[in-house]
């Protein structure tokens, strides 16, 4: 339970400024590592649709290219190198297994670039989904670690992949958990969900409370099983 | 991001039974362990109000006799062990440094009952809180280990005690994530939840995922700062 909600770190002093006062993202270009992926490739969907210029990357070009032609609203495709080139922020998405290894490849196309990393490391087994605890702490804490020149956040991992794909649905009902080192930077990518009709995007910690965010898909996952669902997440009081 | 919403074990057979066919858990008899605490005291009040017949334990029982008539309703007060024994649920709601000594005392005493942990294993520091991993994965692992004769499952992690507290606020807008490994307990505690207006206990997988849920709290303490809220979560499309 929240026994600090009522005393200790939550009565420090708040920042003056309005936490809901942030910056206009619509020019920046959005890069998608892993966009041909389900989930890449719905995120890319809603950014693209809610009028942000994005570009999908894939090992391959010419199926990032496929997969862009597919999504339409002026995506373009391109392999993983010229993605993060070409982009200012680059929202990472790709399978767990090939993270570290995908990330290492490009620092230097990262350098300096606003990366959002959205991997869940989940395991497996008849028993269902369970968290992968990656040394670094948490994939997003790998990130950190791999991309020294890169201002690395965390969020988008509540989302289903099947809302997010499908054109007859117009919002997404959902808040997007933003961590980060850098409050300009959390605050670029919470301007970014919120571009997504029906998301917000809302601050929720530094990068060393990542895993518990990364995680907590396996238990959506046993939401979704038992109830028949595409669970998201709101918070309250917010 | 949630891959596997759309495919794999999201897909497999769901139980035929209906997820909101619970049981009525009115005749239960609720002890919360650490009812003197804000949250215990919070939760306590919560299920009183509502109807529930509550027993607060605490290490003196006077302490938790004096508690008990703040609170009314009927709530009585009683140590930790005579509150185990007359109770037919029991809520841990202690702190969680003194998690493992209190159940090891009580182990004779919870044989049986359907224990109930809500305790969230936190540090804090100069940024802020942070998660502690128990050696045991979670403090409801924890619980289960030291439990072995009784049914442990994990709940009410993410309620703030300042609402819980307050008689002017009628309903708690929020969800309850029920994790535990015997359907039958966890449909208990969901029920139990279900009973405070405004609440709804959702099953949310199983106590290997519990410590993702647990430490979220350190994410919602974040929040609570930036945003001066007492947030809490819903869980969206259930």
């Amino acid at each position: 339970m929240t026994s600090t909600t009522s005393s200790g770190p939550s009565s420090d002093k708040a920042p003056a400024k309005d936490p809901w006062d942030l910056p206009d993202v619509s020019g920046y270009v959005v890069g998608v590592l892993g966009g041909t992926g389900p989930q890449g490739k719905g995120l890319a969907y809603r950014l693209a649709r809610a009028g942000q210029k994005v570009i999908i990357g894939s090992r391959s070009a010419e199926r990032a290219q496929a997969a862009a032609g597919e999504l339409g609203h002026g995506v373009e495709g391109a392999d993983n190198a010229e993605t993060a080139r070409r982009s200012d922020i680059v929202i990472v998405a790709v399978p767990w297994d090939g993270h570290g290894d995908t990330l290492t490849a490009l620092r230097e196309d990262l350098s300096g670039k606003l990366v959002v990393d959205c991997v869940n490391p989940l395991g497996f087994d008849k028993k269902g989904a369970y968290a992968l605890k990656p040394e670094e702490g948490s994939a997003a804490e790998q990130a950190a670690a791999l991309l020294p020149d890169s201002r690395v956040t965390a969020a988008f991992h509540h989302l289903s992949a099947v809302l997010l794909q499908d054109p007859e649905i117009d919002e997404i009902d959902t808040d997007v958990m933003v961590l980060g080192e850098q409050r300009a930077d959390v605050e670029i990518v919470q301007a970014l969900a919120g571009r997504i009709p029906g998301m917000r995007g809302i601050f929720a910690g530094r990068l060393r409370n990542a895993h518990q965010v990364e995680s907590l898909v396996a238990n959506l996952i046993s939401v979704n099983r038992r109830y028949k669902a595409h669970a998201g997440l709101r918070l309250t009081d917010v």
